[in-house]
């Protein structure tokens, strides 16, 4: 497995970014991917209750596991917008279809912003013309620039593989930033590859590596209206995966685990405000439910994340943390270790270390290990810590 | 119902408050709280698994119903300090217990402050005396500025009612700050009544009290391992509480009632960094566990918070965290308020109230009502909301 400049492209697809006026300052706001032909597709959408237009669209066209094009904008999320809302994203995703010549279904919406204001439709709809002018196999770039909001950087991951001397590919897109939370809050992510593979195939692998990757991380433990992965798969490379635990069907599993979980860590790495990037992970836990929430709880606290920031050595935090999660163990039985130097041994501080530990406070990666000694199960959750930025970042937001 | 001046005193009840060197800043740091005699005595501790040393003591010695004094510090948790801990706030305990001529078993110990530390168990055993001796009837002020740690005012109510012509005195004296959340997190309170009432109704009042008031709040969504509400019933009032539902016992109730909620309300209003106060009511949610749960959902969102802090008028997220929060519901059936101005009716922003909204972003309480039109039942939970100062008082907190 290798990189490859995104630029070379994934066999199959267009990709396109334009400024349609969405963004006040002019930066680009609607995102095209576009396949040859209707490809496999499938997507994992957000959980929560409050659904955005775009996602109760995308769902219903993704029925039959088939796509032709995508249409995203930054800027507006035409999320409680009501049944104006789903007329919007239908009349947005119609415009594309009329001037690609496909069939309305084969186009799914995507959209990422403010919530509940009306989606400036019009905008979008004159946009088309040039957005499908613009498309281009090397445009994977200008994509990302139109899918980002508080994003500080691109998060583009392209990675391949060879079988039998050809190439396998697969590059995700992604935009992050707040409101990451497990079950992959205010978060786009798109996938191409140019593997064959069947549509429920695609589908399950895709659920399976969200929850190994985005639903592991976690910002400030908010969850969007918008989520959304969506995966789709052109066949170009006519490397047909279909042999679930063949060695063709292996690489491509462990290429798609990549590009996600590297998608997921830069999402992490560009939380809102986010100075440090922090891998928790909790071990012999009674059952991994239990390490997820014990994992996920200390990664939310905003007691611990603070203490993070301000580079205070404070296990005490996690330890209180851990003690409301809902995890079953014995206080007096629980290590933890900062990058490999232990903190915690027994339930009790160790002081020895703590000048060591100190200088581990002051990285950009930090590892806590946490071991329960109550069971066997274990999880990883990956998150940052919690800064003046992000309280500044989200008060202003909006206006 | 009135108020009393609390310098006025409980009849049966002596406080102090003195500086120990616990404190770097010379701050009072060791508490009193002394009875005339053994009195009914009743509490509710932190359900976090990871409990502080004076926790697990103060359950146990609590099982008879029975205390006489209460010895608490600030400036250490005495918290994760395994059994050392247990032994020093045995010892802590033990020499009020010699100085006062009491059973040691009549003491109760609670401690409030960093994590993990050793609790300097020789500066509160040589300050002893000198506490004893400054104990007072007057002396709840003191008493209350003892057990302060990043409070920026003291917290202290004291309701009287009369029943027969005679008085009837409740006096409630916490302390909180951050950490606060459901169960208790990281708060201390003493409730002292002149009332006689029988152990076990006392136990059974109290509780149901904490879950209608401090059960209600929170600041951060943490939860310490040293919450603990105790009250002390001297009877030295002579008036009998004992008949439930009887007039005098529904006087004393309410009293504990307004007590327990306006010492609440002060802690949400000392949240550390908050500039405004949010109660958050949702109703007619399915189930009261619901309601509850989609109203802590909403108050401990980051999201939520950091957007009041700003004074930006954002719906969009209030929606966003019901919608995570377990609560069922009809997205497009929710109505929300800020204080009685429509914001969403039928789960779409109510354009024409935005100037007057975005008018009441600026009060220092506000009042948002959901209402899920999913069910009958209800939920009110009080929080404030997430600053810049939050960030800095976490970040720097033990250094």
């Amino acid at each position: 497995m290798k990189k490859f400049p995104h630029r070379s492209g994934v066999p199959g697809f267009r990709f396109a970014g334009i400024a349609g006026g969405l963004k006040k300052n002019g930066d680009k706001d609607i995102g095209l991917i576009l396949a040859d032909a209707p490809c496999a597709a499938a997507a994992a959408f957000t959980k929560n209750i409050v659904k955005a237009a775009p996602v109760l669209i995308g769902r219903k066209r993704l029925r039959d596991g088939c796509a032709q094009a995508v249409l995203v904008n930054s800027g507006n999320a035409n999320a409680c917008t009501g049944s104006r809302g789903m007329r919007d994203a239908e009349a947005s995703c119609a415009a594309l279809a009329r001037e690609l010549g496909i069939r309305q279904g084969l186009v799914l919406p995507g959209s990422t912003g403010v919530i509940g204001v009306p989606l400036p439709v019009d905008k979008i709809t004159s946009a088309v013309p040039r957005l499908v002018r613009a498309a281009s196999p090397s445009g994977a770039a200008d994509f990302c620039a139109a899918i980002m909001t508080t994003d500080t950087f691109p998060k583009i991951v392209a990675l391949e593989d060879t079988v039998a001397g050809r190439p396998l590919r697969v590059c995700g897109i992604a935009k992050g930033a707040g409101m990451i939370m497990p079950n992959m809050a205010t978060m786009l992510c798109y996938i191409v590859t140019d593997v064959a593979i069947d549509r429920k195939l695609l589908s399950a692998v895709l659920r399976q590596q969200v929850e190994l990757t985005f639903n592991r991380i976690t910002v400030d433990g908010d969850m969007s209206t918008n989520d959304t992965v969506l995966a789709l798969a052109s066949g170009k490379s006519k490397i047909d995966i279909n042999k679930v635990n063949s060695i063709t069907y292996n690489i491509f599993i462990n290429i798609l685990h990549e590009v996600m979980k590297r998608l997921a860590t830069l999402i992490v790495k560009d939380g809102e405000g986010a100075t440090k990037t922090l891998v928790i992970q909790v071990r012999n836990a009674r059952t991994e439910g239990q390490a997820k929430q014990a994992a996920m709880t200390v990664a939310n606290s905003p007691l611990v994340k603070t203490a993070f920031f301000g580079q205070d050595y404070n296990w005490g935090r996690i330890m209180a943390a851990l003690g409301r999660s809902g995890a079953q163990f014995a206080m007096d039985r629980v290590d933890i270790f900062f990058n490999a130097i232990q903190s915690v041994k027994n339930g009790q501080g160790v002081e020895r270390n703590i000048p060591k530990l100190q200088t581990v406070m002051k990285k950009g990666t930090i590892a806590i290990t946490v071991d329960l000694k109550a069971g066997a199960q274990s999880c990883e959750v990956t998150t940052c810590d919690l800064s003046y930025d992000y309280v500044k970042i989200n008060a202003d937001y909006t206006t």
